[in-house]
């Protein structure tokens, strides 16, 4: 089963487009959680949201930063999703990108040892470098494409020199418009490719949308970081009235009520369908 | 004391500007390095090298590739540097680059976990997200600018409308050399700023020198990948015949006498200068 059907299949049975970020941040948790605080805390959201997600995503960043005891919790957490809810997708936002033969390194983390089901990349070395990555025909390869941070124009939003007819007439002239070309049209043979948007950004999101046709985007600033539910919808669905995932992290899983958080976003997300 | 200031001590004690690459694949180490094999195949190489090199660079893809056990093994490898020489810069060749905060994460496991000196970046994201690894003063911040891979041009040579009369005068005008303008004259506020540019492209680490004055390169792509060691000598040394790490990986480590290559290049390097 590829990515996208994983995918299909859980936003049907769960009727949610709700991707919860389980970015368990070890200083904003409880003492109570005890020795193994990230696995304790990340389960009780799990148990509080499983019917009410499409995808679990786990940040690296948050598990990393207490080292090889963190890479563990991650792990723990990935199996013991794999375990008890192997119909939910998991998808490790690692933000990785090296050249070649390095990136089965990555592969090999990613999928086999923490056995995810997509990951998130970084575009800047071009298709040839993330070929690794591309390689994994069941799995979904996420690229970053305008990400939703205030200066995420530095770079994204540079205007190009148009150099081909195609392009001039798709209007696509910035290198964030141009990211989401090339994956669509070049890099996804496999059909496993989707872009990362920020929702803070719904007008690029629209743009992207007109240029990706149907692929999957993973939107996360929603919540937290103060992105518009009704504008991402409306620029974001897919002529299908689905195409995307939206992530909350912070806002849900440090909610008093993790799963009235996660239902009321899933059922804002649906009065729109 | 500074990424920089420790960079240049080591140079000019060990009159070298090589920096050995511990990419310890596990699939091509012998068995008989036993149960901790990255560790104890690392320290033979580190033995072998250390009056000879400037840094080592050590490539989290590696280490993750067998999860928890490999980043304990990074760990470890850092921590025999930092006791036993102290005086030689530890880069982490990690690609990271999150949004604001989450950075936190990455730069605790980099700087205070693993103890390193030093760690490369991805543009993408722009200035504002990466401040949390800016704002490490005495930490050396390796930005991707030109990637030694052959498709790196995919978005790295993409040509921009020009916007103002200092890029035009400077004639600045693919996104790789935009982003060395950007590093050079916004992102450095703290002086610890330098960029990652491929051995395998000399004339674009001319173009960059011009840009950067007389900042710290990182060059891989001598050796196995076939860069040119004279070629890349002759664009990159800046004024004062220096500014360049000159990195070799699985040619120097995987070589039958790795303290020979090491050596070797150390001193076809110095013959130019």
């Amino acid at each position: 089963m590829t990515f996208q059907e994983k995918l299909d299949k859980i936003i049907k049975k769960n009727k949610s487009l709700v991707c919860v970020g389980l970015d368990s941040d070890v200083t904003r948790l409880r003492q109570d959680f005890g020795e193994a605080k990230q696995l304790s805390f990340n389960k009780t959201i799990i148990e509080a949201t499983a019917d009410l997600v499409c995808s679990y995503k786990l940040n690296t960043a948050f598990y990393e930063s207490i080292g090889h005891e963190g890479i563990k919790a991650l792990k723990d957490t990935c199996d013991y999703l794999v375990q008890k809810y192997p119909e939910i997708p998991i998808i490790i936002d690692a933000k990785r990108a090296d050249i070649g033969n390095t990136n089965k390194g990555y592969v090999q983390f990613i999928f086999t040892y923490l056995g995810a089901d997509a990951v998130t990349i970084h575009p800047y070395l071009g298709e040839e470098a993330i070929r690794p990555f591309l390689d994994c025909k069941d799995k979904g390869i996420i690229i970053l494409c305008r990400t939703s941070n205030p200066g995420a124009g530095e770079f994204q939003d540079l205007e190009f020199r148009i150099q081909n007819s195609e392009l001039k007439t798709k209007n696509i002239n910035k290198l964030y418009q141009y990211v989401a070309y090339q994956v669509a049209n070049r890099w996804n043979k496999n059909k496993n490719c989707m872009l990362v948007i920020g929702a803070t950004y719904p007008d690029e999101l629209k743009e992207v949308r007109k240029i990706v046709g149907d692929m999957t985007l993973l939107v996360p600033g929603i919540g937290a970081q103060g992105g518009d539910l009704e504008a991402t919808l409306k620029a974001g669905l897919n002529s299908k009235k689905q195409g995307l995932m939206i992530n909350s992290s912070r806002g849900i899983i440090f909610a008093e009520n993790p799963r009235e958080e996660a239902m009321k976003l899933r059922n804002d997300i649906n009065k729109f369908l």
